[in-house]
């Protein structure tokens, strides 16, 4: 870890994780170039939040709500303001685990070019947008169990994919392999079945943010979909970041979002202050190939929550739902983007070149926020590496 | 309960539930015309199985695996056939629980009868089917937070439909509420990320069986459902039975599927001993509607299983994956294929008509099989009653 990334984590930061240094699980706050163990440092304070803390995931703390939030937020503060240099350990010393037991996965489709790009990859000529795109963000469900955190090994899933004219279908390990940049939002308080939440009430139920990589394998994915959407070229694996930065950490980050094309029903209406000034950077085996700013999706949590919620719906603790990718004009949050469905070769500065992903390339994807001050934030990465398919070629 | 419904539930069915005789939940078998409490029984039996037993879900007997449920199985008919009347309740004198915690949700499209049913509705003069579907059980992440038991109200969701001609959408109460008679299958141990299940282990990893309603508002869902599947048109609610069946005591059901029309891949090939012998039949406010058959449904659970996980997700303990709406020919599992999306009214015996379901509806699914013996087994049965929406009508 660089200094540059410390100040990254400095007290307008503090994403909280779940970290082992060797004696099991419990609750960290990253904090400068390591993680300060907060079971140990709130037992040091004779703190109540100690029941929150030594605990082996962020689930106690998610469903405590917003009032417990804060107060646990500004306690960390305190205790890092007077002893910084007490009960942490460098991250290279510890093990970072899943940072919270998902519940329900939704992954939306809020990027507008995003959506526009993949039209003019798939639909060239027709309307760039679907009819409802601009009513409701369109999103689906995702598999919960194979989300998993960061480092986690992606192994290259098998497939079928449509064959060679009207034969057939073909089998065998994908051959586009992508990522996606996504920001995701951790839901904490969750919600009454049969009761929609009331327009911008989202800040009750959002306790912060993680960062997402929604690994897809486009050809399984565009032979399957019809009609019911994405499923075995998504659910192999989603990689979340072990750190969930709380949404108050965000307050100095919140912009408009983009403006509204079209008018929308009132329950998707009345509250803007969630657009997010957050920038993404993506880099394939060290090079930085994209720079995506959330600050461009369309969509807003608020949005988000208030659609899922609108048909009766309840939200649980520990759901979790994220934008879809993040795409920016000329910086694309997706290699199907950036290749045009592999039409186009990415030249990285080594020389090499590359369509989807190969076997052994490293994906990390960072963001950073403006925070209070001059410093900026930081939202922790998240990173995966391909292993090759557990067979050689397709069976058939 | 009539005497009819007791001898389906004999010896050869005990499904197990959840119920709580007023002193708390505990898991319980159906038996004749009331529920044996297990946590009691196995308790005074000095049996080690109290420790599965004595719990408000079935989890932990989910996760034991099929040495322990077939074990736990034999057990439970040994007591009940020696001391049948102790620590029985009436069904009228206690609640009934939702049986396990749902991990993921998955709901298939494999009954062919129904996907070529929907195709004639809205497709008329294409192909029956999409070109993916005779090649894999094509299905989608629901949302598992909003399985409920059997009897929950089922509240008219709000959404969004099309407007009329190119203007924007219109906001309100489903116009288009329906039932879908599905077969649900509960996975009991889990699987390994990054490794398929090898073809013919489905046994090793299900559970039982679960009736299942998955309640379905039509003019959202047509709304939505482009490009990613459907959303907000299903995930409102999706009632679940209170009794789970275990997959052991349908092996005298088990058939031949309907014949493969197209060559597979080997994955999905190489058994085909689960095609099952189920016939449902559906009420509509006590009216018979509609008796489909599992027989006619095309993917087995084996192939549903060794297609989910052909990618390398992994399974979880409490997963539940559905068949899709059964259908069989002259008798469909939907009002959408009874009514043709409403342009016929379905005629009830009492004189009523019907497109879709109207407040104040019962809908009443019920399965049965047949047994080792001449006795037929029951599957319970999952209930639900349309309550009206929470605003009036559309507001835009």
């Amino acid at each position: 870890m660089t200094s540059a990334d410390d100040e990254l984590y400095g007290l307008d930061a503090l994403p909280y994780g779940v970290f082992d240094p060797g004696q099991g699980p419990r609750v960290g706050v990253r904090f400068g170039p390591g993680v300060v163990d907060l079971a140990a440092l709130s037992a040091a304070e004779r703190s109540p939040l100690v029941e929150l803390f030594d605990r082996p995931t962020l689930d106690a703390l998610l469903a405590a709500g917003r009032t417990t939030w804060s107060r646990a937020r500004s306690k960390v503060q305190e205790w890092l303001s007077t002893t910084p240099g007490e009960h942490g350990h460098h991250l290279a010393d510890v093990d970072l685990h899943q940072p919270f037991t998902v519940a329900d996965y939704v992954d939306f489709y809020s990027s507008r070019v995003h959506a526009e790009n993949l039209s003019q990859i798939f639909r060239p000529g027709q309307p760039p947008l679907q009819p409802n795109w601009l009513s409701l963000p369109v999103g689906y469900h995702g598999r919960a169990g194979t989300i998993v955190p960061s480092g986690t090994p992606v192994v290259r899933p098998n497939g079928q994919r449509a064959g060679g004219g009207a034969g057939p279908s073909e089998f065998g390990p994908t051959r586009k392999l992508d990522l996606e940049v996504e920001l995701g939002f951790v839901v904490g308080r969750g919600s009454t079945l049969g009761t929609p939440l009331p327009g911008g009430h989202a800040r009750e139920h959002i306790f912060g943010v993680v960062l997402v990589d929604d690994w897809s394998a486009r050809d399984i994915q565009a032979f399957e979909y019809v009609p019911l959407g994405p499923m075995l070229g998504k659910s192999f694996a989603t990689s979340i970041g072990h750190w969930v930065l709380p949404i108050e950490a965000l307050d100095a980050a919140r912009i408009p979002p983009p403006p509204r094309e079209q008018a929308l029903h009132p329950y998707l209406t009345g509250w803007h202050d969630m657009g997010l000034d957050i920038d993404f950077e993506v880099r394939l085996n060290g090079h930085l190939i994209s720079a995506p700013r959330y600050r461009d999706v369309y969509w807003t949590p608020e949005q988000q929550l208030a659609h899922l919620t609108v048909n009766g719906a309840s939200l649980r603790s520990g759901d979790l739902f994220a934008s879809g990718t993040v795409s920016s004009i000329g910086n694309p949050g997706s290699l199907i983007e950036l290749t045009l469905d592999g039409r186009r070769q990415l030249a990285l500065p080594d020389g090499r070149q590359r369509t989807y992903l190969e076997d052994g390339d490293e994906v990390v994807i960072t963001a950073t926020a403006p925070g209070p001050g001059a410093a900026r934030i930081g939202l922790g990465e998240v990173r995966g590496t391909i292993h090759p398919s557990s067979i050689e070629q397709g069976d058939s």
